[in-house]
Parts: C-alpha cells; sequence; structure tokens
C-alpha cells in the first residue's frame, strides 16, 4: 500500500531505467517493511532542468557550466 | 482553502471529464467538512504509463499484456 | 490505480469525516474515469495551522483575527 | 537540506523568471532558517489550465469567461 | 540530485528499518540512473491509519477487520 | 493561485519564523510572476530528522556525528 514518488530531471531517462528503479523500489518496500508489492505504487516525475534548482540556481545553467 | 493532488495515468482523459473531478471533490469538500470552495484548489497529474508503476511493473507493460 | 493526496488543516477532522472524504473521492473515480477503486489510494495531510498560508498570513492568525 | 515545490499555471514563465523564482526561495530559506543553500532544492511544476481548478471551475473556464 | 518522497502507514517503523529505506532507495538511484548519491533527497512520511485509504476505505477499518 | 510546499525538518522552527516563510514566498509570486496572494497558498512540512536522508545516511545520524 505504500506510495512512493521518485522526481528525477528529465534526461533521457530510458523506459527500460524507469522499469529498473519501480521494480527496485517496491522490492526495497518489501524487504524492509514486508510491504504487499500488488498495492505499492511507483511515480515517476521527470522533471525539465530549467524547473529544478539546486543551490539556488537551475540545473540548465549548471549543466552549461559544465 | 483545502488543496486536492489527483495522480491518475495519461490516458485521454477530456477536459469534461477533469471538470468534473475538479467540481465533484471541491463539492465532497464542502459537503463533508463545510470547507469555502472559492480557496480550494484541485491539480490534475496526468501521468505517463511508463512513470507509473504497480506490483513492481511498469503500467505500460501491464497494459501490453492486458 | 489513481492517487490522491487531501490536504486540509488539522481542525479536529473526525474518523467519520475522514472516511466520507476516502469513500467519495474513490466513488468520484469510478464515476467520472472508471477507475478501479481496489487499488485507488487516498491520503489525507492534516496540517497544523501554524504551518499553513494563505493571502501570505498564517490561517492561526487569520482565525485570531476571525 | 529543504526542498521546495512550486506548483503554478502553465502560462509562459521564462527561464528567467524559474531562475528568479529558484534565486528568491533559496534565500529566504537562508535568512530565515540559515539553511545551506547548497542542499537546497527547488522544484517548480507548471500545470496546465485545464488540470487546475479552484473553487470547483478549471482554470481554462476562468480566463475564457475574464 | 534527485527527490524521494516514501509514504508508508503509521505502523511503529524503527529507525533502523528507515535508514534501510534511506540507503537502498539511494543506493538504486546510483545504481540505475547514476545519480549523485550527495544531493539525493529522502523524505518518509508516515500516515496515520485513520488518514489512508484503499478501496474506498479507511486502512484502520481494514485492520479491525483483519 | 500557486501552490507552494516547503519541506523542512523538524527543528524548533518558530511560528514567527513560519510567518516569515509565508510571507517570503508569497512576495516572491507577486514580485516575479505578478500572482494574486490572496489565492496563494503554503504549506510547511516539518519532517522528523528520523526521516529525512541525504548522501544515503539519515539526519539524525548526521547529526549525531556532527
Amino acid at each position: 500500500m505504500p506510495y512512493v514518488n521518485i522526481k528525477i530531471t528529465d534526461e533521457q531517462v530510458t523506459r527500460e531505467q524507469k522499469s529498473e528503479l519501480i521494480a527496485g523500489v517496491t522490492q526495497l518496500l518489501v524487504d524492509v517493511l514486508n510491504k504487499n508489492p500488488a498495492t505499492t505504487v511507483v511515480v515517476i516525475d521527470e522533471v525539465n532542468t530549467d524547473n529544478w534548482g539546486i543551490g539556488g540556481e537551475v540545473v540548465t545553467t549548471l549543466r552549461e557550466k559544465g
């Protein structure tokens, strides 16, 4: 019954990688808390780098700086 | 003043259906808790089926399996 | 499979009222989008009025002003 | 280490404006709580006006009414 | 730089279990997406069973039914 | 109409500081995007340090290490 939300920058994440994240975090909740995987929901949000900030700066700018 | 976030898979939800969700949940908060609808905010997130997992599997894969 | 998060101020909401919110919003998703209620998750967050702001003011202060 | 999520309607917000939001809220957390900006994360979600409701109405409809 | 939010019911989760969840999901993001763990943030919300619904029912009620 | 969620660790934040955060972020949205403060909602979540992770470690543990 857990709900997990993963927010990452939108940088060419493949369907295979998303599948691994969903399988991995669901298994983690089984292993650590014995949660029922059937009702475990995982939602991945891919966020444009223009819309993500860290250290007070936009990630797009940080990427351009290298 | 309530804030409601509805996350659903992005599968051809119409503007009319979104309107019904927003009107319905706002009315529910009036009926149950006597909340002021004028400041009740509802945000609907439509999530790509590649980014939604349940039971450890990606919804896109579940849909393909039928 | 939808996920709904309802945020309201923490002001003596009863278990019965929470039950009505959960039943009501789940039914709304069945009625409008034909969603499966069995995997519809609803989470209610009750937020202290010190931690909720509207119009730039803390709700606790607005309540005191009447 | 704070995490801030800003949800706004998707109405031609520029990269410069997003940059000002990210810098401004990060600085606010430094000023008020002495938080470390290096690990302060800000995520901006731009939401389609069809998906945002207030007062029980869709924002797109409110905009059309003027 | 990812941000992960894990919502679970508030049922005597230990500090050790929380530590395993945080370490596990951070490692998963390193393994799958090569994310930098130093800026990966994980927040666990423990939600009262009165405030969690599934299948249109409050979890507290489901637990009582057995 | 914006909605802002600020998540910080639960470490003796005062009502005055919360008030400054709410006023400050509401004003920022007025200044940068000309948003209407009357319908701008801010919610502050204070999270137990046992429930917050960064760098794969629980914040409580990081605080103990100094």
